[in-house]
């Protein structure tokens, strides 16, 4: 069997959350969310993001929840800004546009994009006489951690949410790889990390990612703008993200942030990656980004691939005009220690 | 603490399927429902269908679902037949319009829909001269059970599918209460009960219901027509439906499928719904429908209805003109028989 | 040639429609609606419904205007309330449907509906408590005069309008045969007739059909609530209507309100329905629905639909149990008198 | 009064379409597009096209066509492969995804986009292991003429069917400007020009340009490939396409097409704009792209550009880094050669 590097959701859940779905499993309650496990769930993440007003709802998955979000912010001809690498972009089958609307890309080497870039592309259409026969841009939606494992710094996100409040035009925030990303600005802006609180202030809305970061699945939108909480009980519904039991989301979301563990998870996750990434620096190696989570890009020739392929498993992300293939290693919550010496060893036999 | 009887979502799974989950919670699979765990449970539901071609996909709820499979089979100009009660035109908030589709629903009594409804309205649009005005019915979708606790007989199933197969419309049965309606079936028709083999032979595409049937959730698509196999993944994804860790399903629906587990389950909810019943019947209750499979119907005065409010957690279904009111007791897989024997005690005391 | 009564879409336009556009037609002006003379026509109609701060648009048809403003108005959670008779319930394609959203249909005998059946479906759904699984009522769809030529009083009108605005959910008036119900409200209410500055004043937008009034083509769209005013123009071109030449449909306009017209020729076509109607009458014909428009829907049998099939063209509407059939004759702006005598003559040869 | 150069939609319509609806304003026909004028216009079409058995239809503009067509053809998980210049992603308020599509655009300088580019695309999605995550390419939209004036050679048209043939994929050639760019075809090619008989031949549905090309409005569409001519008039009546007078189409595309009218105002209209470029030329003017079609695209400085602006209205095309402008002059079958002179006169100034 090999080892799989292939991505976050190799395995199941935290050991925490398997022994309380366990624990509660005969438990009777009420469906769709409304019940007691999630009413403390929520309670955990408003203290959190320290944000009692904030609304906060699960859905089970990321595609599901971009798409319910997006269409429950855009009027039909607006459409949402993005960098041409973001998910929903990409790897969406055009959920968002299934759902009536353009997705605005915006060029991006690395996965992020910039405040001026936000700025020019609303400049463009506002500014424009005929406007109206160009679809509006509505709102902005980023990536923390990015498609490439990049983050926003605190000035980078800061100086997008002015932009987006400036022209009164939401924010949101795709944290599908919240955690990852949240530890990895721990190592690299010490006191000016980005935490839960940040994203509760900086942004509109915001989903917290269980599914990569330690639960069976589940995502936790957080509402923090009060013009965009009406009624999405309705959207979630519509989109098919309200479980029935919902209770098992609750139960998830309560462990993971009764005391931290959420981050913990992420913390051990971030420290993996460096330390492959740190192996692979050893040797040489060229990176396809320079990412400082949980997801590694080594560019590798076909043969070192090979010598690779044989004990691990990993994703091809971009074969490059040299002939040499930029790849992902990607570490998780569940990746044990003995792995990840298994690899920085393999990488050190090269 | 109430005894719920409130629906067939109350608890979380069947103790196999929790011991399951937690057996193979750190093995490493592939995602996206291509792992062992699916191949397996795929090969388990067609063998019980006894349908060695059939395509089975796992999605996570039964709107998701009902969602998915209209909008892969519709032309944009196209609509679905439906009792007016149907669950898809009334309780999952339009996401089958959300789709693009418009619902043509046929009154319905009692949940169901008959053979001469359907081919009346496909004779009607298909003589109109000026049809192109009007939506064309592209499918039919029935509930079994539907949401009025009713099942269809083998003959009216097959009277249904001649229909449709005479004019060259998918069949879609929602099976969210499949494994009810068939312990049901199994009482009422003995020999001639309506099987999974049946369902994959009278339709084009029905669904196995995980979710009220003692999975934590999922439900499996079974896809019998060739036509309507292509490209289904796809739909999947662009619904929100694909969820990451797919294993999980497949752990489940092997779980309820190597060896009857599931059907076993159903049965005991519809008998213990049966004696419910039978509890009201000998108080001269009346009921707003005859149902048969684990859902009863009584109707209650306001002052019965207080007084079973005391112990016991029920829905309200209907407020009937002379100020009685129908409601719903829902038995399930997970409803012990202490409960049971206490709502009977209850009964009887009305 | 048969004389053709089936619709009020037969001929051409009016003749000073025809003079101006073929005036004005090398004259060059700028694209899309921005011209002086739709310009004009605004101010026409502005007047003429003596609200000068309405929007007021121009679309090319009724299925597009109907979708357009319906769209513009609803989340996407959100459905419309209609008679289930009404024109987007039943003749569009689904074309409300393709936009994402319910129609939410209310019976009806003769093509309206009341006061009361508006509040109680509102009630009905904001008192529920899991109404978010259900399509929200989002706005109210009218039709003056019906697609059964059946018109609302001042205070049906009135009624319906409080109900409305009591829940703030907009009244959407669909006047594609506009002038003929004004026409026929002068004739039954006399100084209580509905009048632009009526619509203008209790629905929250409105069109003032041209289509079947004497134009070749156009739908003047009147928008009276400032919220729904936003972006209007956006839908438009996203719906498809926005027509690249809109000085043709100001130019139309502008003939039609500058002195009257609209409405003059409106009340020919219905003068000449009642004289049809009163032949019908006298020979003890029976009606399908009491229209005092310019649709007129006798009962005929076989051999008399034949005797008239003979020598004039008229719609088939509604086949009735007993063998006879509902048919359709319509009048227009374009009737002429010879026509109307022709076909009066012939009745009473009944 | 300036004299406008801004677009080809500046006038009403060539004096023989006047006349002719004129002439026929009081006949009375059927609605919808079954009268006797289309049913002659659509003759006159397939004898063209030399393909008699295309189907015809008749839109009213551009928009409306494009969206219909495309969400004709794609099911909800495919998407439409586009130049990123092309119509229906830069200027149609987003009418493709408001259908549920998204569009997938290819990198292109001139309007154009190559076969090599579009087998590109398809192989990249087709040989991707986990390709159903993204968006299927489902069809190939190209304009002819492009959006900046420019046209396919006949072996480039050539190449790009045979890309489209070899993956069964659809070709569709939106020809708002199809007239202009075949007159320039013969120009350039001579006895190798694109004709309708090569449009028919090559493509799976194009359409002809009516509103840009002298008349008050219309497209024509004409599909060759029997697997798209199913239920087409179902999509135009959802996409509120189908005017109620259609013969008003049917009355202008006969005289269009009954003696080559369109193809002649056409060729006018490409030679002036020829004369105007040429005079751009002999001043040393730089332009945008070279066009040889009815759109001319010089690069002007802020002082040329306000020295035009006085007598004569252009449009702003792209203002580039180095301070100057590019502009585009359109000329188009209505344009006077007085208008041409004064025009070259006034260049001759710079």
């Amino acid at each position: 069997m090999k080892i799989l590097f292939t991505s976050d959701y190799c395995e199941g859940a935290l050991p925490r959350i398997m022994e309380r779905l366990q624990a509660t499993n005969m438990v009777q309650t009420v469906g769709y969310g409304e019940d007691e496990f999630c009413a403390q769930a929520r309670d955990y993440i408003r203290q959190a993001c320290e944000c009692p007003d904030a609304d906060v709802h699960f859905l089970v998955g990321g595609t599901q929840t971009n798409a319910t979000v997006i269409s429950s912010i855009l009027k039909p001809y607006q459409g949402v800004l993005c960098a041409e690498s973001g998910h929903i972009n990409v790897h969406e089958t055009g959920a968002v546009e299934h759902g009536g609307h353009k997705i605005l890309a915006l060029p991006s080497p690395d996965g992020k994009i910039t405040a001026d870039q936000i700025r020019e592309a609303l400049d463009d259409h506002f500014s424009d006489a005929n406007h109206e026969h160009m679809v509006m841009p509505g709102m902005v939606y980023i990536s923390f951690s990015t498609e490439s494992g990049t983050i926003y710094s605190r000035e980078e996100l800061t100086a997008i949410s002015e932009v987006c409040r400036g022209y009164e035009i939401p924010l949101f925030v795709d944290g599908a790889r919240l955690g990852y990303g949240m530890a990895a600005s721990e190592l690299l802006e010490g006191a000016d990390a980005l935490t839960l609180k940040d994203f509760a202030r900086l942004a509109d809305v915001f989903y917290i990612g269980g599914t990569k970061q330690g639960a069976l699945f589940g995502e936790a939108v957080v509402i923090t703008n009060d013009k965009l909480k009406e009624d999405f009980r309705y959207c979630i519904k519509q989109g098919g993200g309200m479980l029935a039991k919902g209770r098992l989301l609750g139960v998830q979301f309560a462990a993971l942030f009764e005391d931290g563990l959420y981050l913990d998870a992420a913390r051990g996750a971030v420290n993996k990656a460096a330390r492959i990434r740190e192996a692979f620096e050893a040797k040489g190696i060229d990176f396809l980004v320079d990412s400082p989570t949980n997801q590694v890009f080594p560019i590798l020739t076909e043969e070192q691939m090979a010598f690779f392929d044989k004990d691990f498993g990993f994703e091809v992300w971009k074969k490059l005009p040299d002939g040499r293939i930029g790849v992902r290693f990607c570490t998780s919550w569940a990746t044990p220690d003995v792995n990840v010496r298994q690899l920085v060893s393999a990488i050190k036999k090269l």
